[in-house]
């Protein structure tokens, strides 16, 4: 099947996204053509001023639109406990808690040597760096995996001799969840941090 | 959570996009954000572009960079044979098996009196006139739906006065589908339309 070529290049540039196969492109394609034309200007205008505008902030290295974000200048926020994760993505899962009022770090990654990622591709110089300043506890909140573990392991490993109190998230059956879903390993940990009722 | 500005506008943008949900929304906002400048530019020129420059050929109602698109306009195609669908993507569905040698004609959508469809809503009118000008065969390719089915009875009765042999694609079992897992609506056709070996 030849597309018209302005609707080829458009299937094409959307099959780049992730998660976004041949056929998803071509239904979202189809869709756009479909939309009002102000619909379709707004949607490329965000595109284009999200990569423009964006930047990191300057202390926690989350995504913001100034050089510090909104919960790092928020001075409700307690500056002195560091909540540190992967990704930005994770930020917003964390604040869904709603609980937690102190900062953030965000790493950009979590070291995997086989792809060729060490604390030099991450945002580890940053984190020693506010760790070194008067900081109470560190909260390493990268995923319970391999690579979220380990890389748990060696930033505890030099945050403690800088001061702070290191913690890690708690790891234990999900709440809602069924013992009879659940594998072993997050049991073994539900049984090791069991707490006294 | 509150994100930065541009990044909530990009992420309530992708949102409006069908089958993208609130996480993969973030998910691709993310991913734009790691995209090179030019790839974001190439994105966005991309959705305008197709938006802009892609109209409805004059002759079977596909989506076209010209009046009339490239099926239309390819003297190896022959014009007596009009190959109806529901939607644009339907064609390339048909291409794909690079057999059929006629051209097609795009209805945008199939009657559905519960959602105010009805023929007027369609390129029905489109379709009556071409098959009253000489065509030699309508095949009827909507989907096996009710709705399918309906418009596709529909267009018989009136299309067959005009003229034309009209034909409908073979109901039966899928290629390489397994007895024990079709449907009985699909093995009930595929009885009656069994042919002799």
């Amino acid at each position: 099947m030849t597309f018209a070529r302005p609707l080829a290049e458009l299937i094409g540039q959307l099959e780049r996204l992730p998660g976004v196969g041949p056929k998803s492109a071509q239904r979202l394609a189809y869709h756009v053509l479909r939309m009002p034309e102000e619909d379709v200007q707004r949607l490329a205008k965000a595109l284009v001023d999200a990569k423009q505008s964006l930047r990191l902030c300057d202390a926690c290295q989350n995504v913001s639109a100034s050089e510090t974000c909104e919960i790092c200048a928020d001075p409700r926020r307690d500056p002195r406990t560091i909540c540190v994760v992967a990704e930005p993505r994770d930020i917003a899962a964390l604040e869904r808690v709603n609980q937690y009022r102190g900062v953030y770090h965000v790493l950009h990654g979590l070291l995997s040597p086989m792809d060729g990622i060490g604390p030099e591709q991450l945002k580890v110089r940053e984190l020693l760096q506010r760790a070194a300043s008067g900081v109470d506890e560190v909260i390493l909140a990268t995923n319970p995996t391999v690579e979220g573990d380990a890389t748990a392991l060696y930033l505890a490993g030099l945050i403690k001799p800088l001061g702070p109190r290191v913690s890690r998230l708690a790891h234990g059956m999900p709440v809602g969840g069924e013992l009879d879903y659940a594998d072993s390993a997050t049991l073994l940990s539900a049984l090791e941090y069991r707490r006294e009722m």
